[in-house]
């Protein structure tokens, strides 16, 4: 059988982010620290606590977009508003954020939220600060409540003991790990104008959670990214959104948005560079830092996706525009049929077809939803067809597969090939400029096991 | 422990359908039968026949909403247009139907269109009609072509043995089967007004397939609804259309649909009953039995489910309409944290909640995906939100345990009674008059093994 060699149009998409590195490197101007409060059964790290020094840090937030939306996200959101009223809750000022892991403290109902102002207050009081400058995250079982007098009790002790230090802060992210098997953490650097416009070092550090109930729309999962740039918060969530749709909303791992979901992303200013306004190159250059950081957690949460042992990368070239190949993209790795198929090894790109066919692009999920059709909902929309099988070329682990219609191709060799701790899975669409990608990870008996154990 | 009545708002929605016989029973009109032609490996029926006596019956089609339509409903639609073409592709007069397993026809591109062309043609020599009077249905494998010659020849041998009898329709409905395990087949009755007033007796029999690619926008599936019932295409596309959206659009696996998903209703007419028109009390008669069997076969599609060994049934009230109640029904059955804790009998209310939370509604799927919360996409449309978990209430296998806030329950006892072949699971969200339901099944080691083979 005569090899088809694969075109340049499915290799991998080359990237434009500075590298990221695996490990944690505490930003000037926070202190950080972790212990054991007994939340947790296991007796494992289930209190966290990130303190600001000096002024308060300009901070940034994407929540769930779960109606469910648990106590800390609740509170989270209030003292935003309270900090920047113009911010809608977005963004604001803070001193701390206390993270919990263990009870998710969601639908507990106004016990819950009490709960969690009581904690703010003791935050609060530890760090000699005001309860709306503090935010909070939780992450573990719902419906269950924050067991307060062991956490005071934890906070009593941690407070003394916050470290302006890498490990303080990779204490943080083995802390809010919950079914995570590996800690989740990621900085990048990137060089920004001083005063007199000397190069100044920034640092952009960041630490996750996965890694079940994880899927676009926020994946399930906690994030947290400091840096000692300087900027605004209302400059910080411009940055953030755009990087949220590009990393963690093209995160799936099951099909579940948690009512937890949380990131937060929080500038100290102790570095001596310029501030950064919403713009301009100073704006690329940390955003593409903060980018680089948060698509190195959201990669490392699909690895350790609950049961998972396969990465599986999707990306799409030739869509129309970057939100058509992001969405084709997500709909690729969220589909349970070619997750299983790549659990087995199987180069199995009929169900790769089936699941970019079944794509919902935004603007015609309306006419979707009446049981149109997709090629009358786009004839409708004015616009063409997000995919056109005569056009669509797929790649399996670099073997082209398809191309408008089966093409030959050694199984057994792309089986070996697929033999990886990651699968990347290529489609180029044929129809304009439009690229993206998206995580997801193969679905395996690991996965029902874990979520079919008595746990409530 | 004290035990929680359940409330009358939270025991199973009462239904206002005749009830379905789990058999086949052929209507007059039809002839029916299928052999083994050799598409399938393992020598198992693969191709079935369904054919119109007298004069072309009145048919109305439902087709799968994925991008990659396979050939069967490229051409299906293409023959509606030409019988009818003020429908739309949607609905006209038929002679035939014929369907294959084993090789699903789907992107294969110009040659598969080809393909399956050549066998209209042979089916309509063979029932001596014009092949824009035939219809097909295909299942399997994609990206495999039709194997003709053994199509061909098992053709000529089956047209020979078509019979107007319950069996032969059942032989269909077994034909169809790919990793189905039990035959799926509903029948209803219903008394429609003669000539002359007096009562005539109207049979609605359907056949269908599960199992895998199972997701609302049609779940992955065939199915054929026949009746004796004299009714004109665009009726029974009115009566066929809103059935599709509260059965088959309810009914979930795995979240895939196929390339192949396919509903044919067709009345022969050939009882002696007065034709029926789109509205009124005859109308609503024949509906409610058309809607009895599609309910029915949806069901025993869900609880055969690919590896499931559990239906699951969500029945929702109290919503702000229908339709909120029936998205709010699908997102909890096809949540795959709640699928694998009902594997585990686990009463894991938490996931019910977090999966009702996450569900899109059409007039908020556009600001969703532009990263706008649950909550202000309802202020910005000018309506309530879909869930306010004050208000909401869920009753798991008939024993409440959420109410605003978790209830104390016996655990045990409720594990108990979810050791049954299907679990209810009931939400009241206490918004309004809307109710619904959708269908689902467990995630089970099963599935993952199933689909994680070599199969491509």
């Amino acid at each position: 059988m005569k090899p088809v060699s694969i075109p340049d149009a499915l290799a991998a998409l080359p990237t434009r982010l500075p590298p990221a590195e695996a490990r944690a490197a505490m930003p000037a101007g926070f202190r950080a620290g972790a212990i054991a409060a007994g939340i947790k059964p296991s007796g494992r790290p289930d209190l966290g606590l990130i303190a600001v020094e000096g002024a308060p840090a300009a901070v940034a937030a994407v929540f769930t977009s779960n109606a469910v939306a648990a106590a800390p996200i609740r509170l989270s959101r209030t003292h935003l508003r309270a900090t920047e009223p113009g911010g809608g809750g977005r963004y604001g000022w803070t001193d701390a954020i206390v993270a919990t892991s263990g009870s998710a403290n969601a639908a507990t109902g106004r016990d819950g939220d009490e709960d969690q102002a009581s904690l703010s207050r003791a935050v609060a009081a530890a760090l000699e600060t005001l309860p709306e400058r503090t935010l909070a995250l939780s992450t573990g079982v719902i419906g269950v409540r924050l067991p307060l007098p062991q956490v005071f009790a934890g906070l009593d002790r941690l407070a003394l003991q916050l470290a302006p230090t890498d490990e303080g802060l990779e204490a943080v992210a083995r802390a809010i790990m919950t079914t995570d098997t590996v800690v989740k953490v990621a900085t990048a650097a990137v060089e920004l104008p001083g005063p007199d416009g000397e190069p100044v070092t920034i640092t952009v550090s960041g630490i996750a959670k996965g890694v079940g109930m994880i899927h676009p729309r926020m994946a399930t999962m906690l994030a947290v990214i400091l840096t000692n740039a300087s900027a605004s918060p209302a400059t910080l969530h411009a940055l953030l959104s755009p990087i949220v749709q590009r990393t963690w909303n093209q995160l799936t791992v099951d099909g579940d948005t948690s009512t937890n979901d949380t990131v937060f992303l929080l500038a100290s200013g102790a570095a001596a560079a310029r501030p950064v306004t919403a713009t301009g190159p100073e704006a690329e250059a940390l955003a593409g830092a903060i980018e680089a950081v948060a698509r190195s957690l959201a990669r490392a949460q699909a690895a350790d996706g609950e049961g998972a042992s396969t990465l599986i990368t999707c990306q799409v070239s030739g869509a129309a525009d970057d939100a058509d190949a992001r969405a084709v993209a997500r709909s690729v790795v969220g589909s349970s049929l070619l997750k299983a198929a790549i659990h087995g090894r199987d180069p199995n790109w009929g169900r790769v077809a089936s699941a970019a066919g079944n794509t919902r692009l935004p603007d015609e999920a309306l006419l979707e939803a009446a049981g149109v059709l997709h090629s009358e909902a786009a004839a409708r929309a004015g616009r063409p067809p997000k995919l056109d099988v005569d056009r669509l070329r797929i790649a399996i682990a670099g073997t082209l597969v398809f191309a408008g219609a089966p093409l030959e191709f050694d199984r057994e060799a792309v089986r070996g090939t697929m033999e990886a701790p990651e699968v990347l899975i290529r489609l180029d669409m044929g129809l304009g400029d439009g690229s993206g990608e998206a995580f997801g990870c193969d679905l395996t008996e690991g996965y029902v096991i874990e979520n079919a154990e008595y746990t409530t």
